[in-house]
């Protein structure tokens, strides 16, 4: 058994730094981590906004073993694991066991689109037996607007009953809060915690027996993400929800998502190289970029500490 | 530059082997390639029909070392590279080109789905420019009913221009002639090799200067396939296409392609292991099984010195 406590409140699907030659850079990603927990935030690294598809198996494993070998704890991550490949999930998941992650985040394979519920099952079935570990937790990953391959009631029901201690939870990335809250009402009174995949479910989701969220934008708004998620029961709490929305509609509503998070933390850390992303995505252009830093200064957002938290790697 | 004479004609999207624990059978995909070689029929080994995107880069340069070490002309070549991560495709394409592979046929990164034509571009581009040998051959494999990301014709059009030797071609699996049609009046005359994604618009793409077709069902069909390639300007060429069709919807139309034929070879072969598929496909039910074979006795179906060509690697 996984004596870890479980996983809950707000993560950070991890941006990953890299160099201009696009080479990931391990000294900023494990600065960024210790500035995220520092705000409260877990490390869903290796997620969609962490360009995780956009590197290889190994690849990801050298950056968590860099991670864990900088002392951050284990116990605060759940890495994205799930790939096109059955081998590749199976060796990315025992690597992450094996290091001690509290769980880990899985998406389906995503190359076919027609594949039936009994394919899918036979996966994570196959994995959750060919790992073999009884400390793994599995967050299931359901994001259909990017994968679109997704995870069904009916795949989580047949799952949960046959693997009660490895199915942990699921990232809820529909975009659809009916299809959260048919989630909630289907399992989390068994056990089954179910995170958003944007903070501005958030407070719905706490209010319905969930878990947490897991947001891009915590990677640059954390401590205000985690304010929200700590005083949920208080009569403040749907004006703080607001104001977290208006905070993410900036970064995602004209801009691509991950560009956009990646060219704030260039600016507030000072650090012009961690706006560099990998192919297919692209940068800000410079024009964007130029409409997009005053209309965060406009909203007095700013990321406080950063800039100290993420000094040491850029020297 | 490349000496190797450029692919035309009919290849085979490999089906790959598993054995029943799922992993890749080396001797098995090599009879299968000889005897596909023997039909007059390239090996465009990990397409989607191959499970390609369901095996690890490691798995697929293993199983490319094993058919070129077993003597098999790399020549008749066109392995897929094509994955989500960019050091993926980078080390996949480097490792074929050195094997001698005439070209590699690459997906663009399938993960994200809102890229803009500037960053598949700088996919590309970036992949062309890391691999760095003058002997890369590119097929662009535009697969949208799959993929979801597709290759536009002005994608196409600024790869030409920037990249003349490098870009070689398209597999164009749309479905839709209209676009094949479009990306033949476009660019087939400067010598960029178009290929249709399925036998059943053959005729009409040698009737338009097209250069061939990369079919799954070459894999079970291909002699048939070949013939009508080989005599197109024939009078009883139409007759020739709509056999082709009717041998084409016995496997697709009511199964899953790929199930269907490892199914099909799995019986020819006198060969039950080559019905397994990778997770997260199924294969045929017994039912289907049942109903399937007779249908392809029916039509007077066969696969000719097929058991002869696996039985060593059978026994």
């Amino acid at each position: 058994m996984n004596e870890t406590p479980r996983l809950q409140g707000v993560l950070a699907p991890v941006v990953t730094p890299f160099r201009e030659d696009y080479s990931p850079d391990p000294a900023r990603f494990i600065a960024h981590c210790r500035w995220l927990l520092s705000q409260h935030t877990g490390l869903a690294v290796f997620g969609t906004n962490s360009e995780a598809n956009s590197q290889s198996a190994p690849e990801r494993m050298e950056l968590l073993e860099a991670l864990v070998a900088a002392g951050v704890d284990p116990a605060r991550m759940m890495p994205g694991t799930g790939c096109c490949a059955l081998t590749d999930t199976i060796r990315l998941t025992t690597h992450a066991v094996n290091l001690g992650c509290a769980g880990v985040l899985m998406l389906p394979p995503f190359y076919y689109k027609d594949v039936t519920e009994d394919g899918l099952y036979r996966t994570f079935s196959d994995i959750i037996q060919r790992v073999g570990d009884a400390r793994l937790r599995i967050y299931l990953y359901h994001i259909p607007p990017v994968a679109v391959v997704g995870i069904s009631l009916s795949l989580i029901e047949r799952l949960l009953k046959n693997y009660p201690g490895t199915i942990a939870g699921v990232k809820d990335s529909s975009g659809n809060w009916q299809n959260t809250q048919a989630m909630l009402d289907a399992f989390a009174a068994s056990g089954f915690d179910v995170f958003v995949g944007s903070e501005t479910f958030l407070l719905a989701n706490m209010r319905h027996g969930g878990t947490g969220c897991i947001s891009a934008t915590a990677n640059v708004n954390p401590a205000a993400i985690h304010a929200l998620y700590a005083s949920w029961q208080d009569s403040a709490a749907d004006v703080q929800q607001e104001k977290l929305n208006i905070v993410r509609d900036a970064f995602g509503k004209k801009y691509t998502m991950i560009a956009a998070l990646k060219q704030a933390i260039a600016h507030f850390a000072d650090d012009p190289v961690w706006a560099t992303v990998r192919p297919p995505l692209m940068p800000l252009t410079a024009a964007q970029t130029a409409a997009f830093l005053p209309e965060l200064d406009q909203l007095g957002f700013t990321m406080p500490g950063l800039k100290l938290a993420c000094a040491a790697a850029v020297a």
